[in-house]
This record gives structure tokens, C-alpha cells and sequence, in this order.
């Protein structure tokens, strides 16, 4: 392990993540809130941190995989451990554990909150608390490999290849730091788009603005405690539906249709998969609960918006969904296994993993039946690399395992079944609400420290695909070179 | 496909079933009971069935795997379908699917149960249900292997692929015949010893017989409706648990011990997993749930019985699991995955499979860690087949896509979220009973036909591994080639 570099690179991040919370503060100053003291304090740690290590660049400045997934770890930690304290200083939220699984279910734009009452916050720890997702969702990496300079490239495949969600990094990695400022660009413009949407739908500023954030991270933090239902407008449900499913896709498309390759976006396999099991499953629903309201079209509203917020793992809520039939509610339980498209900004297992293990079980069916004939598995009409078939299976096998122990430990709290259950797969999947005790109208706040622990724990390995974490509880990956 | 020679092979097995029948019957005629009608009738029309189709031997008698598949779904599907008639027919189960799912249940050896009083039933339909276990424990097919002459060796290995539980058939397949043979008798030893410790423990000769059956066959039917707890005896739990975990394991184990081999069975990794998964969960259950017992000694009594009853996927009950802390009751829901041994009578994915899916982790993760290092998938000291694990994967992703679909169709019922994903899990891994609506005190008798159906047909894949049955469901299967 080349510690000097890794603290190097996890000073330069600290010393970012200093200057964005700059953004929170002077909404503090401006309100005279009582998070001053807090966000002054997590921004003199980060600076004397981020100087400290990173004021010498190390001679050796080798990075290898296993120095990546502990960078990429430890800086979620960190930032999530600093950007708790204004929650916990300012005793809006009185428990320091509480406070960072708030953060980290920010960061790694999960939604699930422990608060019960969310309105009771001041401006500030809102505007926190929501741009934590907005950071979180384009990863604190991607967006630091846009500013880093450029001798740091060949590093920064690595990290890429730990932060970027998805099976296969693909185009990306050909072109890192031009190709993450022109990512975060139209991220950036999707978000302003938002915001300029949902004002114009009657949504105050400060609101639309917050609101934007959680959905350009597919986080779902709201700034109301009936999340987006508090609005109950037709267009606003519309508008973020929308903005949902734009976010929930490959930002590499939206390159590829700004850079003119239009056709190559319309034949993404992906693409179309996505958008049609959101299609399937919001008929699905829509039909499934359309008894419980007035009209169709109004099944149909509040069926595609919980359809994309779970499926993109927003998890935003216009419908309390407990009260939907057991089937609606199945379905939205197996949309955030699901997850959204590689390269996005939303969480899940991902649809092209999702794919992958598809068109397994069919070839397997074809061997089996034909036993000589030559069954190739394609995606996006290429070939499967013997070496990303391996992968999705190595990442299911870990994310297995992530579940089963999380849910041995979350059951200490003597929950019921479908609460531990859907507590874990919720933040593992990084998508907010679950259900019964921690459904749609309830909260995380009533667990125990050990599932808080967990399930902060399960975010975040949810959030970086799974490795980086793990290596976290690796003793050899300690060990020096 | 060769459906003259499909045709014969399920002829032939026809005709045997029907001599089985017979034992019933002849139950059935000493009490005169209403289920002799049922009997004939079952035992004729699969004689006359069995004769016209296996009358005459086909000139083409090759056998491809396709074949094989078919003809293993299609026979466990018609025995089922005669063997509900003794039922149906003497009103003692007034629904058919009712009793084609308490016949299919017990084929399976699963154990679930539609009923709600299982002592109003005759002597001889008690002896049915659990001589339907104990046939279908070692198969229908391995039974028939032994029996079959010598020239259907070859064809018999496609038969025996499809069959016999596990991912490796290993050196089952050299000697088929005469293995087939040895284990059979094993089978019917194992199945007296356990019988006469029984009555010796004071159960009467026709309970124990009947619960040696169930156990043989890690089904779980009981003749009484409190299950096992009816007896109310620790000389009697302990047997039945010894039993339990006998049938649980590997049957070729006993065929080494037999010759000779003591160090080869001591050295099994797989043996060591099983027996150490059973003692780590018993002490885990056993510490949870001692303030529910007045001793330790009590509390160990219940949990030792419901665990191997569980992983063996017996399905037995001593105790309301449902009553039981979360903790515990998440345990014996993840034993339910894990199952018995590979080649073992016992359900589930097989503790094999599991070992192949841990040490995949352990593998990714050494392999991120130093990229150049080699790293091999060692499984009882021997270098894990590419094919081998590949099948585990394929394996793995068939039961998750049976297990979502069933998910999908059971959650019209409106059950709680853990009584239908309970109901999913016990029947798709030959248990019994499930959570809440499915548990310990309840059965499967309210749900509505399309979810007996689906559970039907998760208990018949589970039991023949999956792919026989998902081979039914492809049209490209039935093609004349």
C-alpha cells in the first residue's frame, strides 16, 4: 500500500469537499442558523486534513487497483464523517450516528432518512442534507478526476474503474478527464433544466432547487415530510418523473447525442430494456391499483412516478404504495434489485447486470437442449467478454453476501421479515423508502445503532459497487508493498 | 425428439408406480377405507398406460439430454397427477388441485400441506402421503435405474444428470447400475433403523413408519397435525433430528464408508460445511431463544430439531419458529437456501453450490487485490471444473429468475410480503412451511389456484434442479428433431 499517495489524493478531495460545503455555509450565515458553528468546523477539518497530506507530492506516485478501491472508500467515509457534523452540532439531529446515516444515505444518494419530522430543519441543513446527493450522485471521484491534473490519469483508472457504476466502463476510460467535464457538464445542465421546470411549475426556488439535486443523484431526500405528494400537482409530478428517468440513463448516451451519434442511442439495448420494464411494470401497477382512485389517468400518475422513482432508486413519494395491492408492491420491491442503467447516476443491481444474467439462464436453456450448438452471449450486439460474464458473477456472489449478513444483523432489531428485508435491499440498492416499518410515511430513526451501522455500511458498499468496501474489511489490503 | 422411445421409458416407470400403488391398497382394502376406489382406478389406468407404451421397445432408442429432461418433468408430473386420485376420489381432499398439490408436495418431498386437519384422513391416504415422500426421496428415476436392464446404461445418465441433486454427479455416473443399487439399499436400511428406533422410543409401528418415510425422504409430512411435536418426546426428537441430518448428507459418503473409505469421508469439505453450518446455527438459535424455555437443555432441544429440520428441508416441527425472535427465524429462512448436501435426499441449492458462490467472493476479492496473482477455485481439494462453476452460475441465475416469477404471480393473493416470499422459498427448495400465512401453524390451503399451481411447479423445479422444467416451458424442446 503506497500510503503517502493514498493520502494525497484523499487530502486534494478533502480540500474540495471544504469548498463545496462553503455552499451550505453561506446559506447558514445568510439565515443566522445554528449549523454555523458545525459547517465551520467540517470545513476547518477538511482544510487542515486536505493541507496537511496533500501539501508534498510523494516521489512515488504508483497507484494500483487495491490503493483505488481504498481511496475511493475511505473518502465516502470521511466526507460522510465531516458532513454529519453540522446535523449533530447544530442538535437538530442529537445523535451523532444519526446524523451520519443521514450523510451517508445523502452521499451515496440513498434518501432513506431517520428523521420523522424533516420540515423542523433549518434552510442550511435542508440545503445540506440535499446536496449531499447532488455530490454524491456524479461521485466525489469523477468529479475530482475533471479537476485533477493531468499526470494523474493513469491513476485515475483506477478509481474510475471502482466509482463508476456499472459492469463495464467501456468508452469512457479512453478519454478520462475531457470526457468527465463534459459528463459533469450535462449534469450540470440537466440540474439547472430542473430547476427552471419546476419553478415554472409553481414550485418556489429554494424548493425547486433542492428538489433538483435529489434527482440529478437519484438520492430522494425532499425538503417536505410527505416528500413530493406535499405539492400534489399534476406537473410537478410529471416534470420530476421525467427528470427521473433522464438521470436514471448511461450519461455516455447523452455524450453520444450531443457529439451527433443519434442512432447509436436508439439502438442501445439498454436503453430500450430500461424503458421497457419501467413501461411494463407502470401497466402492471396502473392497473393494479386503479380501484383505489377516481380515474385512470390518476392510477396512471401516481403508478409511473413511484415506477421511475424506485427504478431509478430516487425514492421520491407521491403515493403512500403501503396501501397499494401485494402485487403492485412486489413489483416495486424486485424494480430496486433492478436498479437503473450502468453509468448512471441511480443505484441498483443495474440493468445490463440484469440482462447479463437474463440471456444466461437462456443460453444455458439452448446448451442444454442443443448440446453441440455454439450459444454466444451479446450485449449491445457485441460479444460478452469471458472476463465482464465473470464479473457480474463475482459481483453477484459479493452482493449475496452482503445481503444475507446485513439481514442476520438487521433482524436483531426484532422487526418484522418484510421490514428487515426491505430495510436492507432498499439500502443496499441505494433507494430510500422499503416497507412496514420502514415504508413510504415511516422512517429509518427507529433502528437500533448495530442496523444503522449496517445499513450505513450497506449504502455505501451499494453506492461503489460492492469491492471497495469489502477491501475495507480485508486485512491483507493493509498491508504494505 | 425421440417421443416412441420418451414414450417407453415413462411407460415402464408407469407400471412401476402402479406395483407401488399397490401397498396403499392393500392399506386400503384391510381397513376398508373410501380411498380404495381412488387406488384402483390409479393403479389401472397406469398399468394400462404403462403396458400400452411400453408393449413394444422402439428401434431408434437413443437418448439426448433434451430427452432426458423431458422425460424426468413428465413422469414426476403424471405419478403426481394419478397419485392425487386416491385423494380426490374418496372426498378425503374435495378439491383435485388440492390434492395434486398435497401429491406433488410429497413427490417433491417438500412437506407443505394444504390441510388444515391432517389426522381426519384414512390409514391408507396417511400412508400414501408419506410413502410419496420416500418414493420420490431417491427419485423416482434412480429407483428405476436399478430396476431397468443393462442396455439403457447410457440413455440412463441423461436421466441421472437431470435427477440426482447437486452440481456434480461425480462417480455416481461410472457404475451407474449397480451404484444405484448399493444406494438404494442404503436407502431402504438407513429407513428400518430409523423405524425400529422409533417404536423402541415408543412411537407406535404405523407412526414410525410413516415418519421414517418423511424423514428418509426429508419431507416432512407427519400423521399428525401438531407435526412431530404431537409426541412430545426427546428420545424421539432426538432421532428424528440424528435422522434428519443422516439423509441430509451425501449418499455416496455411506457408499465410502461401506467400502472401506472412513478417511475419505472424514476428509469431505462439503460434510464439514454442512455439519458446521448446523452446529454454528443451532448455538446462534439456541442462545436466542433460551429465555422462551425453561433450560438451556430445552431451548438447544428445539433449535437442534428445527435447524437440521430446516437445512435438510425436512420441514418437521417441535416448535412455533413463528414465535421465535427475528434473528432466528432469518436464520432458518437462510438455511432454507442453503439446503442439504449435494446428492443427498435434501432440497435447496445444495451446500456445495454455496461453497462454490463463497469462495467465488474470496477469489474476486484476492484477484483485486494483487490483479497478477493466480488464484484457483478449489472445491474438496480439487480444481473446480470451468464447466462446473459455470453451471453453478447458470443454476443460480434459473432459480433466481423461477423464484422472481413465482414471487410476481403468488403476490395476487394479497398475503403479507413475507408470507408469500416464504411460500416461494419453502416450496422452490422442497421445505415445507414458510413465514406468517405459510408458517409452522398455518398451511397452504387458502391460497388461491393460480398460486398452488405456481407453487406446484416451484416444488416439481426445485426438486429435479430446475432445468427439466423450464425445458417443459420452451417450445424449441418439443420439435421433432
Amino acid at each position: 500500500m503506497n500510503y503517502k499517495m493514498v493520502g494525497y489524493i484523499i487530502g486534494r478531495i478533502m480540500v474540495i469537499m471544504a469548498i463545496l460545503m462553503c455552499l451550505p455555509f453561506i446559506v447558514a450565515l445568510l439565515h443566522r442558523e445554528d449549523t454555523i458553528f458545525g459547517f465551520a468546523l467540517a470545513i476547518l477539518c477538511q482544510l487542515i486534513i486536505g493541507f496537511a497530506f496533500s501539501v508534498k507530492k510523494p516521489k512515488n506516485t504508483e497507484l494500483y487497483a487495491k490503493e483505488g478501491l481504498v481511496i475511493v472508500a475511505l473518502v465516502w467515509i470521511l466526507t460522510s464523517l465531516f458532513g454529519a457534523l453540522p446535523f449533530y452540532l447544530s442538535r437538530e439531529i442529537p445523535s451523532y450516528l444519526d446524523a451520519l446515516f443521514e450523510t451517508i444515505s445523502g452521499f451515496t444518494t440513498t434518501g432513506a432518512t431517520i428523521l420523522s419530522d424533516i420540515e423542523a430543519l433549518s434552510d442550511s441543513a435542508l440545503f445540506w442534507r440535499s446536496f449531499t446527493h447532488w455530490i454524491g450522485g456524479m461521485g466525489v471521484l469523477v468529479f475530482v478526476l475533471a479537476v485533477l491534473p493531468k499526470t494523474h490519469v493513469t491513476q485515475s483508472i483506477h478509481l474510475m474503474r471502482a466509482e463508476v457504476p456499472g459492469p463495464q466502463v467501456g468508452k469512457l476510460v479512453s478519454r478520462m478527464r475531457s470526457t468527465a467535464r463534459i459528463l459533469y457538464g450535462i449534469y450540470i445542465i440537466l440540474t439547472l433544466l430542473e430547476v427552471l421546470c419546476l419553478r415554472l411549475a409553481g414550485m418556489p426556488w429554494f424548493d425547486s432547487l433542492l428538489n433538483s439535486f435529489a434527482t440529478a443523484g437519484t438520492g430522494g431526500f425532499c425538503l417536505k415530510n410527505a416528500s413530493i405528494a406535499a405539492y400534489n400537482s399534476a406537473a410537478i409530478d410529471a416534470i420530476i418523473t421525467f427528470f427521473m428517468i433522464v438521470f436514471g440513463i448511461n450519461f455516455t448516451l447523452f455524450y453520444l447525442l450531443l457529439t451527433g451519434h443519434v442512432l447509436q442511442v436508439l439502438k442501445s439495448e439498454e436503453l430500450r430494456w430500461f424503458l421497457g420494464i419501467i413501461a411494463l411494470a407502470t401497466l402492471c401497477i396502473t392497473l393494479d391499483v386503479s380501484h383505489l382512485y377516481e380515474s385512470f389517468t390518476e392510477a396512471f400518475r401516481y403508478s409511473v412516478f413511484q415506477v421511475s422513482s424506485i427504478i431509478t432508486t430516487t425514492g421520491f413519494i407521491t403515493a403512500d404504495y403501503s396501501q397499494w395491492p401485494m402485487f403492485s408492491q412486489t413489483i416495486l420491491v424486485l424494480l430496486m434489485f433492478v436498479g437503473a442503467m450502468a453509468g448512471s447516476t441511480g443505484g441498483g443491481i443495474k440493468v445490463s447486470r440484469v440482462m447479463i444474467l437474463l440471456k444466461t439462464v437462456l443460453r444455458e436453456l439452448r446448451h442444454q437442449l442443443r448440446p453441440r450448438s455454439v450459444s454466444a452471449l451479446k450485449l449491445e450486439g457485441k460479444l460478452v467478454e469471458e472476463k465482464t460474464f465473470l464479473g457480474v458473477m463475482s459481483y453477484m456472489s459479493i452482493y449475496v453476501l452482503f445481503f444475507v449478513v446485513s439481514m442476520v444483523l438487521v433482524s436483531l432489531n426484532n422487526l418484522s421479515f418484510a421490514s428487515s428485508f426491505s430495510a436492507v435491499t432498499t439500502c443496499l440498492n441505494n433507494v430510500g423508502p422499503g416497507l412496514e416499518a420502514v415504508g413510504p410515511v415511516n422512517n429509518f430513526g427507529s433502528l437500533n445503532a448495530l442496523s444503522k451501522l449496517t445499513l450505513s455500511i450497506d449504502m455505501l458498499a451499494g453506492r461503489l459497487e460492492l469491492l471497495p468496501i469489502l477491501t475495507l474489511f480485508t486485512p491483507s489490503a493493509w498491508r504494505r508493498r
